[in-house]
């Protein structure tokens, strides 16, 4: 199976590489963007063939490794 | 309108990063990944309320800043 997590920082987080890319954006004429969060997603493989079980699996990765649950949230989706 | 854009390696393209997630997975004792891959998520907030016009205009900044068109894809969602 495959699993699609995004891993996006809590609001409230600052995100000094969105409010680069906003300020990027604004330099190069696209002056209709008030706002950017820059987030990570990971695509992973998966040998199991059962969604809940692959989805358990996936959620515990999250938590001891893929996101800093402090500052960030994550979103799984098994496919 | 929110638009939220991923960017991913296009496939053949060496991944370092998710390779050397996958590893520090199977060190944690994650049996079951037969790869990883990983790419970036940008949310943006836009002052443009038609779709369309905010589709066409996310995608000129995905061309002209946000994707390596050469090594990278990019996906489009508005929401």
């Amino acid at each position: 199976m495959k699993a699609r997590v995004t891993v996006t920082l809590k609001p409230g987080v600052l995100d000094p590489q969105g409010a680069a890319i906003a300020q990027a954006l604004g330099g190069l004429g696209f002056t209709g963007v008030q706002g950017v969060r820059q987030g990570k997603l990971i695509e992973i493989d998966l040998a199991e063939g059962d969604a809940a079980t692959a989805r358990a699996e996936v959620e515990a990765m999250c938590e001891k490794l893929l996101a800093n649950t402090v500052i960030e949230t994550y979103a799984v989706e098994i496919a």
